[in-house]
């Protein structure tokens, strides 16, 4: 089922199917993570996956909270527009022998992802403000500051560092 | 076949399928973009799909200016990934009967492709940086500039505006 079925008739049902949705990326997320802590070389990107998925399980909890304090049941939803980007990153083979080239696509695919996560938090943070409910703004708020924080780590390792020695 | 195939040895060879990656996509958009024009109700989310329509046409021109520097076959590539994302864009339903509804859930599926895109673009910029292509860097950076210009429009949409009568 995509995000946006013909049983969303309203703002309050597109933004608990929303929830639903991000709720179930992040949950993938935390599965996906270790498997690209494995495969990476470099240590910064390495350290910086681990903390990311720390920050990814606190996420969940946070998500947890959103759908309490606006009265929904807590569950994901299938989304297979995210499927297909944790899918990519989960098929970054292991056995390309340049570590660097390896650490160059995880740091892409890893990036893929946090860019469809700050597309849906900022989508969600907009509709709960129109609902109302600034309440559940402000923790999903914390959620996209922290995945825009990842982003832009691994924006500046993709730059600078991790990969320099395929440019030589 | 996903954006990290075995085929994938080097940062050229990462550098060419990315390239080929975003130049599908951006060809699927441009034939998205017209139904969604269709869908929207509200004139100025109508009037900045279809100015990102014209401007999409131009990013297509641009890679094949790109392939061209680069002096790669210009070619695109499935990306299943990618697929899922228009796929929701493209099954958001007309039928729905609140149109604030349908142009916040057409405003969200467009920004999953705007960030989809800007991740992309990031990468191909910092690999091409390290592979000393600054020239096609700088054709690059021109598309990146405007998706993220057109994702702060469709942000500004989202937030005040569009959807209003929405929260009444």
């Amino acid at each position: 089922m995509g995000l946006f079925s013909r049983d969303v008739l309203t703002m309050d049902d597109l933004f608990v199917h929303a929830l639903r949705d991000i709720y179930y990326a992040e949950n993938r997320i935390v599965k996906l993570l270790p498997g690209m802590v494995d495969k990476a070389s470099d240590p910064r990107l390495k350290q910086a996956l681990t903390s990311h998925l720390g920050e990814t399980e606190n996420h969940i909890l946070r998500l947890q909270d959103v759908f309490r304090m606006y009265g929904a049941e807590v569950k994901g939803v299938d989304c297979p527009a995210f499927d297909g980007l944790i899918e990519e990153a989960d098929d970054v083979a292991d056995e390309v022998e340049d570590r660097k080239v390896l650490d160059a696509a995880l740091i892409a695919a890893a990036q893929a992802i946090e860019h469809y996560e700050i597309a849906r938090y900022g989508s969600l943070i907009a509709w709960a403000k129109e609902l109302a409910r600034e309440d559940c703004a402000g923790v999903l708020e914390k959620n996209l500051a922290e995945e825009k924080a990842a982003d832009r780590k691994l924006t500046a390792m993709a730059e600078s560092g991790v990969n320099t020695a395929a440019a030589v």
